[in-house]
């Protein structure tokens, strides 16, 4: 009789088990159908803009990650960091630098060090004018501009002239903006746009700025 | 007359500048004082754990960003791919394994598109078993568990086995965690979480996924 009972509730236990898989295997079919809808409709293949912004971590590593995607097929890529000074060695470049990728760093560092408005406006004059000559040639696919959001909002570097650049660069290049407090202007004229926000953060609880981590 | 109007006109204008000027200056200034002092208390050095989730786009572009950084300063890297399978082509691995990076990809591509929640199990439970050894080597300095949220969610991988692995990893590894919906409980044990939100996507307006910015 008892093991009748234990029979009864293994096949039962094997019932919900097999319905359950069943269940997921149904989902999963009705996610597939949709996303194979979707592709269908998404029909379109040109340049897009990409804004990342937003003041949680992950903008700039994930400017470069698409950079890092782009030259793994064989791409090229331009790469102008606003930000970033000479005096922090970045990461990313030491590898990139050995690929098909242009680059240009604004060297004065961040401007809260520099702290004067001519010194960083000369800078970034530079470095707009390096990223007109990339968003000018069609054989760069990719182009990142790195934290130049700063330079919008600082007014370094005029907008309408960065939106009128970014409108006429050649059709299928791709560009990435990241950097907190994008311009809403920016954000308008963007295919797709990323807010990364901060839950929490290491350094809020005293964990100081790590070499391959934080740059 | 008149010229004298411009030139006090033209000097008024010149103060006006030089006290924007002063003004961002100072500005400045307190955002240096202020990030010098937290920069002072933030003194722990120790291995971080990240989880990078949301429904935006650049979560995994953003932990292999992290990687390609990490590797530029010459560390070794483990990279475990969840989801991505055996149809895609990897351009970020194209470029990493020419680098210091253990890998291991679970192969049976999306979820969605194998509909067998056994092969996805087994799958998982070898990606799985791939981490540990990656979280068990106090060698690699960081491991991208690349779209490992869903096997959390999917009931794949054993959550407080995730969680207990995680807490007892050598000291100084950073890990990374990146898909939608994480578990509240990892984003509970995480030290920094950002949550990539998407604003928008040139997806939903008709651009399909293309090679070097979606894959």
């Amino acid at each position: 009789m008892n093991d009748i009972k234990k029979d009864d509730a293994s096949q039962s236990q094997d019932q919900a088990a097999s319905e359950k898989e069943q269940k997921h295997i149904e989902r999963q079919k009705k996610i597939k159908a949709n996303v194979d809808k979707r592709v269908a409709q998404a029909t379109e293949e040109r340049g897009v803009f990409l804004v990342i912004t937003g003041n949680g971590k992950g903008k700039s590593t994930s400017g470069f990650g698409t950079v890092l995607r782009a030259i793994g097929h064989g791409q090229k890529a331009g790469v102008v960091q606003f930000i970033k000074g000479t005096q922090w060695e970045c990461g990313e470049m030491n590898i990139l630098k050995q690929f098909d990728v242009q680059h240009h760093v604004m060297g004065t560092g961040f401007t809260w060090e520099t702290q004067s408005t001519e010194t960083d406006k000369a800078a970034a004059k530079v470095a707009w004018e390096k990223s007109k000559d990339m968003l000018a040639d069609d054989s760069i696919n990719i182009v990142l501009l790195d934290e130049m959001t700063y330079m919008v909002k600082y007014g370094y570097i005029d907008l309408e002239e960065v939106i009128e650049v970014i409108q006429n660069r050649p059709t299928m290049q791709h560009v990435i903006i990241t950097g907190r407090a994008c311009h809403r202007r920016l954000i308008e004229l963007a295919d797709t746009v990323s807010e990364v926000q901060p839950i929490k953060h290491a350094f809020d609880a005293g964990v100081m700025a790590q070499k391959g981590l934080d740059w």
